[in-house]
């Protein structure tokens, strides 16, 4: 029985062959239709994720399975005082496998320990959202061709954004990869991450708090967004958050085959006048998205496809 | 790609095609019951509405296709301030059409501007509830056997009511449709319906506040909520609230092959001795709605079945 | 057409036929996995219940059918007013067969009254949750082989308990049963089930306090929750609140071939180090729950599988 509870837990090797099926995937997705026939997946949101749970959706639907579940911790029994190990193990009994998204950090972890079927974590608090991460790769490997070779900027919330320390943690494990940390000063990257991993493992990286100084070196730009509640002052944030706002005349300095990301949802960190460059992935990236859960599904579940 | 935003966006070629659809589908509903395998529906509803969605999920699934989304905004993205046009790129890599309801006038038009899937809108404000209008039509039609040629009543709130509105809009491009107007003063239809549409067209209609006084003429009657709150003052409600109520007495006033229609939910403007005449054909409507929500889905689809 | 609304719409024979049906659905589900392809549940829960609807969700699936519905009254029809009839009806023209639970006593029978498809009651307020019994008879007769000829102790609160008073009313029609009813004074068993159904039918029970004092006797154990509320004072509470905590201790008094069931959710009556006793069942009774309604949608249904 295998888990997806962090993006670690895949080797390198486990990786590859996820993202080499999910291309097989893309290629044809017919061929895949009815290789879930009959199977089902119990979408656990305790917190609303109409995105991630949708896309969640899509993917079994696309295997040809089904789908039963709750989109909100109200409408659960977690409101009677049920604990997650004892919802698992009765979901258990409904489903063939699970994607759980909790608020409570290590939640999709206790459920694993007593679940009978894959438990995906679907997004643990500010913990871990591994699936995030497994579209991220999907995507960038899709478009540059390689995971390896790359500069990547990540801009915006360093400090709190999940998906950047699971972007940074995995893409070390690749050759010559090098990062530009972009980010007011306030949400640089965290000393764990910066000394543990990336100056533990002689990572290059620089850090920076324009956008446009760097946009030239980029082979891709990973957005976030930037609260502003999370600036120290008013001022600070007034001074800083152009710097932040991706829009038509940054992109200007980039290269043509430079690509955007965005996790989404966007607020208003993306100009919409950026959508129509054709540098602008962040809605393919939702689609290699439901292809990603697709080839997870399937590995989770032992499904083959000849 | 073709869209339904607004009950006029068919033409009257289109619409009959439409509706010779749905009268085959009637006919023989195994036989469009595999004629969307593996498609799926996307219903984005940001407000809640059970009838209207449960309606065209059950028409998607009749089709053999399968159904994701949401049932209120709480459980959206929306919450999280992501515009609609960025929605539905995002729904546009889930789903291959979608039914959207939103509180905003226009939101379903936006999404349509920014789609690569079909949008219906399933109802926006006050503003267009065109599969609500296309369910009338079919219903009008399959009773009567055609669309002109007809005495309509519109009983109860005719200044606030949408779907009133859309039905006059559309009968109008047939022959020989006269319009009853039946409604307490305060909510008469509105001037732009009465001289913009009913006047400009030379169409026949008169205004009344009695139903009692008009049902022996009519062909079929169209029943609406009339709320309490609409009315400037308690006298007057309490004065004219009879008048629309439709209870046995009023129905034997009318011929007998006169029918009765209501949007539904109906409160209490029917009374439910009424249920059981037969012709009594608001549950039958309901029936109707999922029979057009089909035809329509196929439509958008270009699905067809030999 | 037939409903299920009370557990005892069964007789002991169409019991015995169902409890059959779902033995041969246990032992090869595989040949049931298309026998209600193109059918449609709709599962109408106007109050929260995650467990039960998905249970009803999974046994669908599991038939090859499919789900709509809505997961509690805030996103239903309800909250503009209309009739559990009016429902019903329009519910009718969507789905094959629904599943309801209301917060009502005795609203899945009005809705029965005017559908044109099964209803089952899927819990109305405190009243009947005949799935639950149909799954607790399911569970005893598979573990123990047969519904006579059982000591069945029955622990907790005695009083509102519904799922406790429906076993008993079904159990009484098996020969040689005997209850042992243990709950602290304030929630006995009430007078209208000790007389007019254990008194007037010559069962033999006894009525204790410990739990520990009769472990040694019981071929089943039905723990349920004491909820501290039911409580007259405080002091009570904390006298006996450990009576009825089951725990690895208590389960040494039990004899090898005891069950332990619970419908769940629990809180604290079951310690978890009791639940990896081969004894404890009341995981593998939510399975027995998911067979046991696929016998019961193919039953309401008609449907056959040779």
């Amino acid at each position: 029985m295998k888990h997806l509870l962090s993006p670690l837990d895949l080797s390198v090797e486990e990786l590859d062959d996820l993202l080499n099926l999910a291309d097989r995937i893309v290629a044809d997705p017919k061929k895949y239709s009815h290789c879930c026939d009959g199977k089902k997946l119990a979408t656990l949101f305790y917190e609303p994720s109409t995105r991630t749970r949708l896309s969640f959706e899509a993917a079994m639907l696309n295997l040809g399975g089904s789908v039963l579940g709750f989109a909100s911790a109200d409408s659960s029994s977690a409101s009677k005082g049920e604990s997650v190990s004892d919802t698992i193990r009765v979901i258990s009994c409904y489903a063939d496998i699970c994607a759980m998204r909790h608020p409570k950090e290590g939640a999709p972890m206790v459920a694993a320990s007593k679940s009978s079927i894959p438990v995906i974590n679907a997004g643990d608090g500010g913990h871990q959202h591994p699936t995030q991460t497994l579209t991220d790769l999907l995507t960038i490997r899709s478009l540059r061709g390689e995971l390896g070779n790359l500069t990547i900027g990540l801009c915006g919330d360093l400090k709190f954004g999940r998906t950047v320390h699971s972007l940074i943690h995995s893409l070390i494990r690749y050759e010559n990869v090098k990062f530009v940390l972009i980010s007011p000063k306030e949400l640089r990257i965290p000393d764990y991450i910066r000394e543990d991993v990336l100056d533990a493992n002689n990572i290059e990286y620089v850090e920076v708090e324009q956008l446009e100084d760097v946009m030239p070196k980029l082979d891709i730009l990973y957005m976030t967004r930037v609260q502003k509640e999370r600036f120290f002052n008013e001022s600070e944030y007034l001074r800083m958050k152009n710097f932040y706002v991706l829009n038509a005349q940054k992109m200007q300095l980039a290269k043509p085959d430079m690509y955007v990301l965005h996790p989404l949802p966007r607020v208003n960190e993306i100009s919409v006048e950026v959508d129509d460059d054709p540098r602008a992935a962040y809605f393919r990236q939702a689609q290699y998205g439901v292809y990603v859960r697709m080839a997870l599904i399937m590995t989770l579940l032992e499904v083959e496809v000849n």
